[in-house]
């Protein structure tokens, strides 16, 4: 739709349309699997949105972008809207590489008004005057990086409209004495009633609107709806934003009043705007956790709950029988306690469960002060959010020996959420940290016993990353002490034509290569390993010397497994030639998870080739 | 001395004790270089805080560790204090290695409250009953990680004290909405007046105390002198911290009377203390930018202000000259103007200049909207804190080809500041990110040419990084075109015994080295890169088959330029043997950056001793 063709609907045409985008939006994410919550909970905010702005100018900005479904369908991409998150189909996040109208790309949490201040700035040195707009949720809103930004915000006085997009929570039931307060204001102010200094408002941020113009508006009560509540604007007041709200989310005449009356105030302006989380389809408003994130489901019966076993749910149950026998285990999470599985945890040790928010940073970095303390916090973050807390996984943990066990949930690709989402840098930079042990396991039975090794045994940090989804293994009978899950195994050995190195879950992969390459009558040897860092010196003498190894991982090549392995071979076998199989540096699109590997030359068809290819 | 020692003294002896400390911080620091001002301003609040405060119990967490000398002094210290900052002597940061009482490391930014948060829920698991102090100085809390602990904080209702330790600025002038704030509380409280409802704040946090001792401490008004200013408390009451101040951080009584009023409150409390940087030493009170980290000086004299070439002046003056040329180069920094010598960037193209705080996070993602908006922000950061916006430069730049320059200065060992300040991480976690350019210059000429390169030629993300200090080279003969900086050069060719590839500054150990193995009667080949990523393919031909090559850089070796180069050959020679040198993953201490480096054998003798034991 064009900007001028949204900015003429009729009310009663917004309905119509917003009516027909949830549509849309229920029908392809019960088909393909996506985010249905918050995009059900942003149409009418969309839709004023851009009845107001014009996106082929301004600048809009989706923090994380949960929530840019109803963008995309009206900014051009509503026909192949049935290929969302399929591989070569429209991105489940903005993606300027997919419409000029995805100004910045997101994904991760809270670096919309960051973003969008750069925008803003860039246009006031060039002269230029669109509007920048950053829409942001109150979970992303506890993220540090939002923080950073609005204090920055606040000080440069830099034109430019946030819009807290407030649905009372992020992924999971948001937290955090910022939640506490948005509350307070949703309560205190009605949340709809009407704002008395109206007029010293105008005076103050339009002083060249003249008395007469003041006087007309004044008559129109309707329009300073939004104006309320001046009685808590203080957090956002002091940081130097003019703030107003919250008005409803879901009335759009309401919005476009608020958006036109606030666009030209010369400041950074916060518009706190209050939305349902799935609205509009019941099950989602009912449980609005169960449908943010989802797969296919039949949107008659809503999706149904299945108690499948996942790395998540094995990781979920093996933690809670741990922590049953170590009362010092604690866990922790990032507003993922569903995600992680830590929901379990926290139902069967309530005080012994703390979700920090979205505030990877701070959980990694309190994670330290309990471990120093003498407890032994399990701090659960997927791969990809978890590298936010880098440095102070080095400076707050490693450098002071800590035991912090670190639960790296969707390590490897994961699929549909595409590049922003994939957990493929972890090996790399923790093995670039002193004092970390990291383990891979392959399967359920590895996972506990890594688990429990890393509660139990270890003393410094410990990570254990493990993918998202399903085990290829039903059981595991690569040992019998559990705590053997350390040590190098060998899954087959027929000859020394070669040596192949997996690490956890490629294990399956290479045994599929290890019988592609049996058939072509090249028979080697297959090491597993679980732990990657320290790198177990006995696989020196199982490869021996004068074999070519081949390392397989799901991760980044540089610094990863494959390197570590190669460089104590180097130190401690002569004649050994060694290929490291993982990912290159590129960016790799959402796709279904085996065609993500295939991309990469990750399948067995491809690395037996390359092996035979060697060997001939 | 010992706690109750320390809380006996007199208010004459005190003062008397503070004057003392202050003769030996000066008289060290002087000596030694360290942090000065930042510590003469801390005195009295850590004689107060070890008044009130058992430090053999109660845990004291000094963020960033810039106002810990007292600290240390008072806490068994004293005598070996002339060690400072030197190999084997007291560290100028907490340090747990070093002593029981230091109870966390701090070093980087922001730490401090989610390491108290982390303490406090410890001991009320574990029903112990210690206090738990946080002290942050202003600039601290801009940086995200602060707030996502406060709003942490604030939500656990944990008891806890966070002082806030404001002397107005962090490192630079301190810059942001809360600096701004601040700045309010402190002209508009006067800001040492009467609280009015002391008895209310009494019943309400303190009910039990009993109306008769109400009455009684309602009496003695100096007592309640801390208890002010309940006009602007929103910021931190929004967050949920119960919020007190300021006080005169230089009146040892005042503090002492608050901290014995507040300690027992069952919430986490923010006490906001207001101190003078350089407090004592009139010229670090007049310029205190001048005497945050200072090296050794006349403290007759001062600081004498030197404009000797460094490569952060060379940087500085390229940095001015390229954006005369370029108007659309813009210039970003973290609180460090001064440190990172864009305070000549900001002095001359004021508008194109942007602090950000102690924020790098949002730096650098708002780097990524400038980029997006055609602008070239030139980002220059210390490569130990750069680290913290590891995800960020992933996220918000390199997925998205944003042209974004990171300035990486301090990169390598960085001497006395020891292990939290090295920069050794930042080849091998830029290497593992897509799109990004990586330049290590290895003097003036070719950081110059480099910035240039950057700025002018590439198009994606590019970093160049660059040691702390001064270069070995006055000149540089390497090369006449300025663009020919990204290509490998041959520094010199004797033979084929062996070949070294040197990484920027390494380039003089790897001469001192070739002439050292010279000696011995080996003739090699030493190829010096000043672009790391993408390793150049040429180097390949100029190394060429059989032949052991040895790489050399400042940096730890996990997925560094060393792996890369050894990938790169590996794939396209043949006979090659490839031997990294660099730094692995252990914790290396405050030294001289020489020491650093012969401790990880990065000296000359050091290599061409492990050299020419390989070639005989």
């Amino acid at each position: 739709m064009t900007p001028e063709k949204i900015a003429s609907l009729s009310r009663k045409e917004r309905e119509v349309l917003c009516a027909e985008l949830r549509d849309k939006i229920i029908k392809t994410v019960s088909a393909n699997g996506g985010h249905l919550g918050s995009n059900l909970g942003a149409v009418e905010l969309t839709v004023s949105l851009l009845s107001v702005f014009d996106y082929t100018k301004d600048k809009l900005i989706f923090d994380v972008g949960h929530q840019a479904y109803s963008y995309k369908l009206l900014t051009g991409r509503y026909d192949r809207f049935d290929t969302l998150r399929q591989k070569g189909g429209v991105s489940g996040f903005p993606r300027r590489s997919e419409s000029p109208y995805d100004v910045f790309d997101t994904g991760h949490s809270s670096t919309s008004v960051s973003a969008a201040l750069g925008f803003a700035r860039a246009r006031d040195l060039s002269g230029e005057d669109y509007y920048v707009v950053a829409v942001i949720g109150d979970g992303a809103m506890t993220g540090g990086l939002a923080y950073e930004a609005l204090n920055d915000a606040g000080h440069s006085k830099t034109k430019m409209l946030i819009i807290l997009n407030d649905n009372e929570m992020s992924i999971d039931k948001n937290v955090g004495g910022l939640s506490r307060y948005l509350k307070k204001i949703r309560i205190s102010s009605g949340y709809i009633s009407a704002k008395r200094n109206t007029e010293s408002f105008l005076n103050r941020y339009l002083p060249n609107l003249g008395k007469p113009l003041v006087r007309f508006i004044m008559a129109i009560k309707d329009f300073f709806r939004f104006l309320v509540n001046r009685k808590h604007p203080s957090f956002f007041d002091d940081m130097g934003l003019v703030y107003y709200g919250p008005i409803d989310g879901h009335d759009t005449k309401s919005m476009i009043k608020a958006f036109d009356a606030v666009k030209d105030i010369n400041k950074p302006v916060l518009l706190h705007v209050v939305t349902t989380k799935g609205k509009g389809y019941e099950p989602a408003e009912k449980d609005p956790a169960d449908y943010h994130g989802v797969g296919p489901f039949d949107p008659e019966k809503g999706v149904v709950k299945t108690n499948s076993l996942t790395f998540t749910t094995a990781f979920a149950g093996a933690l809670v029988d741990i922590a049953a026998r170590n009362k010092k285990v604690l866990g922790l999470c990032a507003a993922m306690a569903q995600g992680t599985g830590l929901d379990l945890f926290a139902y069967k040790f309530p005080s012994r469960f703390f979700d920090c928010g979205i505030a990877e940073e701070h959980a990694v970095t309190m994670a330290g002060g309990l471990a120093a303390s003498g407890y032994i916090p399990v701090v659960a973050i997927y791969s990809s959010f978890l590298q936010r807390a880098y440095d102070e996984i080095i400076h707050d943990v490693c450098f002071m020996n800590n035991h912090v066990v670190f639960a790296i949930d969707r390590a490897g690709f994961v699929g549909a959420d595409g590049h922003t989402h994939h957990g493929l840098n972890d090996i790399s930079y923790l093995n670039a940290m002193p004092n970390m042990t990291i383990l891979v396991p392959r399967d359920y039975v590895d996972l506990r016993n890594c688990l429990n090794y890393a509660v139990n045994k270890c003393e410094g940090p410990v990570a254990i990353r493990y993918p998202r989804g399903k085990s290829f293994y039903d059981n595991n009978d690569l040992y019998s002490d559990p705590d053997d899950v350390v040590k190098p195994h060998i899954v087959s050995s027929e000859g020394r034509d070669y040596a192949i190195v997996t690490i956890g879950k490629m294990c399956k992969t290479g045994q599929d290569a290890v019988s592609i390459l049996s058939g072509k009558g090249f028979k080697g040897i297959h090491i597993n390993l679980a732990m990657v860092k320290p790198v177990p010196e006995s696989i020196a003498e199982m490869i021996g010397n004068d074999i070519r190894v081949y390392t397989i991982e799901e991760g980044i090549i540089c610094g990863g497994a494959g390197e570590s392995i190669s460089r104590m071979l180097h130190d401690s076998c002569s004649g050994v030639d060694v290929t490291v199989f993982g990912v290159d540096d590129k960016i790799i699109r959402a796709a279904s998870q085996d065609e993500q590997l295939r991309e990469c030359g990750l399948d067995a068809d491809s690395i037996s080739s390359r092996i035979s290819a060697d060997l001939n």
